[in-house]
């Protein structure tokens, strides 16, 4: 009878704590929106890497594939990222610095910059010109430094 | 002398297993790919959560809200997702099947009836009329079902 209890105890406890996990996950719109800026991080990071890696020449400049994840990430900016940046979710899962909202309008200014260099960026590399795809390349990565430097960890 | 040694010794394990864990981490393309078609996911679902509760009714209608996440949407929708699944990027921190490379074909198709139907929802959202927008909203949400039940454990 004892162990019984023990073990519904244990149960119910266990129960408890999962439906509160679920809806703790469910509710968490500050974890929602560090994981939805990431994201849209994550797809520019993944394209930029290897845009990188062939304007420095450590991979064979491939302008069909450079053009096409500058596509991409023009694609990824033109997105509401801002709104992955509700008040007060820095710390913890996240490197924003709360500089972001302490300067909002000079970090929102900072991401218009990034996604009109990335558009630029894609519209160069449509036309293959090695030389104006490097430069665009370089305008548009030193957005990306530029708003790091001042707003991530 | 003694106490001097041992702590070279552990910082030189750390040393070294952060460099392990660094280049462990940049050359694990498949991670990579796999992080990089869940980011794209995780704002296709992030977006689409809210616009299924106004489209049920669950939450205010805002024609404005809706028609900006299905822009979105539409958006990342349009970038190269297929280029997230390489082969047997399946299991370990993955909810694909391994059908998406037995039926690659099936599965490309799938991926396309998306994007064709979220361009489509995005176009109807601008026009504001909401059983428009209602009926594209099913038809997308169906492109997705269809897809996650074949090849989304």
């Amino acid at each position: 009878m004892k162990s019984t209890k023990i073990w519904l105890t244990v149960a119910c406890a266990a129960a408890f704590s999962s439906a509160v996990l679920a809806h703790a996950q469910e509710a968490d719109p500050k974890k929602e929106a560090i994981e939805y800026r990431q994201s849209a991080m994550k797809i520019i990071g993944w394209n930029f890497k290897p845009m990188g890696a062939m304007v420095k020449g450590e991979k064979p400049f491939d302008a069909k594939e450079l053009a096409r994840r500058a596509k991409d990430i023009a694609a990824v900016s033109s997105i509401d990222i801002l709104a992955g940046f509700p008040e007060d979710t820095d710390g913890k899962g996240s490197k924003a610095k709360p500089e972001i909202w302490m300067k909002w309008d000079d970090f929102k200014s900072k991401m218009g910059d990034m996604e009109r260099e990335m558009a630029k960026l894609a519209e160069v590399s449509k036309g293959g010109d090695q030389g104006a795809i490097k430069k665009q390349f370089g305008d548009t990565a030193k957005t990306c430094k530029s708003c790091h430097d001042d707003f991530k960890e």
